[in-house]
């Protein structure tokens, strides 16, 4: 069954003010306020958090731009609560700014209710959930986009260009990844004045993203969130415009990293019962697939140790190459931090 | 059946000279006749090439060091004049420096002989080479050294020392490989006085590598040049000292480097007969490998592609990591040329 155009985009070339809502108003989700609340063409009318604390930072920041208050869903601890506002009226448009595992269900009853959904990455945690995700949007026609903010990245965006322009002459081979040190966003003191590497604990006693990110690490090994790199190569390499991925392949490393944290943090140590954790989860993750068209993409997931932060982009081909790859040697406590 | 200790010992503790051969006075062979004759406890007594043409230019450097003329065999076109020249008394050590397909055999005549080998990479080409090498050294006793030179770069060394010291913590990963633009080694105009770059022609139409080295890119697929990565990383992980690969994996993309230098080549061109050649050689092959003790190692091999010269190293543990990567964007003619 087909839809009708979704009514936002009927809205936009009326220049009337879309309707919008926010699930998930936890840092990130605060980080994304400022430009959303900058926009004359966009109305906030609801937000929505488990957490009372987090949706008052999201007041804060919706009054000092002087703009109405939305309505209020949740702060009583009820994850469920995203769905009383999904029932609401006149909502063109939501974005999901929650942990990864309520992405794939908020995503595809937002698409059911015909509200088009801005999704944070992941688009979900199992196969199975993106191809619920992906059928749920050709089944609602619900416009669905996935927020891979890398794929905007000025340097990344200048190279498509350089791409398509063929001053790389044709694509042969492209690298990216994920190479970002998380351990002090996967664990924290809890306290909310910290977020960042202030301590070892996690879940419900840590804050933010140590809630529930640690956890990921601990029961899952392979390449967790791979859109950082696989969104510019498959813009590069035309993947689903003339080319598809064909063939994977995935080697993890041991994982130590996440134990060493907890073990030489100064508010761990060797006694600290979280010493005691054991990871999935391997320190670096190398990927490779390969295209119908015959490139290959390297990935690279590796979050758990000290490290420069570099994406380690490369785009190649017969004309020439693009590298954006950190070159450094890096030795914790004695390197620049890197800022979160 | 054990072998005594190999006599060239004996002669170094007693400040005799060794006697020394080369087989392969190419250029490669020539290049290394300097720290050779630069030595007071080396005598280069004999050598040999199939071509006349190198062993008159090895004549050349010898007597410009000012060294006594070693005996010749070989000149006239005859591959297997290196029998004779292994069938010598009173050799302790011989230098091979010939195409790669002659390395094995002639290691194996030389340790049978109990002549100490010092062998370019690569070992062989078959995995049943590399094997037939290694036995023959166990049942002989007789010393053989592979010619990795990357493993004594001075960073690389350096690294090591860092490694061994502690400084990166336990070791997790590590990356390397061979990415050196070769397309002006492959083929050249047959020219002795422009070996590099001149022009698109192989085998018996070419000179030096390229009467050999292009035949393996048309020929085979697959990592074909491993030691400048894995020999440096074997030495970071303790291979064979208490660790041991144990899972790999290689993916290889198109190959489109070849043909295009071919086509675009001033004495190339789409009507040159050498544009029909076919290659197997995908342009960048990735390797992935894992170690017994959790360690997982990248390599990459990519020789068919304009690029600067970068070995890419990475070496990452829990405390830090070394990287020693190019960055940035090459364009072939907007670029700085590689100097070979």
């Amino acid at each position: 069954m087909a839809a009708a155009l979704p009514p936002a985009f009927a809205k936009f070339r009326q220049g009337e003010r879309l309707r919008v809502a926010m699930i998930g108003t936890g840092l990130r989700g605060q980080s994304q306020l400022g430009p959303l609340l900058s926009r004359d063409d966009v109305e906030l009318v609801a937000i929505c958090d488990t957490q009372r604390v987090m949706l008052d930072k999201a007041q804060a920041i919706i009054e000092k731009a002087g703009r109405r208050r939305p309505e209020v869903y949740g702060g009583n601890g009820d994850v469920n609560a995203w769905k009383k506002l999904l029932a609401r009226k006149n909502l063109d448009a939501v974005f999901i700014v929650t942990p990864w595992e309520w992405h794939a269900p908020q995503a595809i009853a937002a698409m059911e209710a015909r509200i088009a959904v801005a999704c944070e990455v992941v688009a979900g945690i199992t196969l199975q959930d993106h191809w619920d995700v992906l059928r749920a949007q050709q089944r609602t026609g619900t416009p669905y986009m996935l927020l891979e903010n890398v794929c905007y990245r000025r340097d990344v965006m200048a190279v498509l260009q350089m791409v398509r322009a063929g001053l790389f002459g044709e694509l042969v081979h492209m690298q990216a990844g994920y190479q970002h040190d998380l351990r002090g966003v996967k664990f924290n003191s809890g306290d909310p004045s910290e977020p960042y590497g202030s301590g070892v604990e996690f879940g419900d006693k840590g804050f933010s993203e140590a809630q529930w990110r640690a956890q990921h690490s601990i029961e899952r090994n392979g390449e967790l969130y791979p859109s950082h790199g696989i969104g510019p190569c498959a813009m590069y390499a035309n993947v689903h415009r003339g080319n598809r991925f064909t063939h994977i392949n995935a080697f993890a490393s041991k994982a130590r990293g996440l134990h060493d944290y907890i073990v030489k943090h100064p508010k761990g140590g060797p006694d600290h019962p979280n010493a005691k954790l054991s990871f999935a989860l391997g320190d670096v993750v190398t990927t490779t697939l390969r295209c119908e068209n015959g490139e290959t993409i390297l990935l690279q997931h590796d979050t758990s140790l000290p490290r420069p932060y570099s994406l380690g982009f490369r785009v190649q081909g017969t004309d020439g190459l693009w590298m954006d790859v950190n070159r450094s040697i890096h030795i914790e406590g004695r390197s620049p931090q890197h800022k979160w």
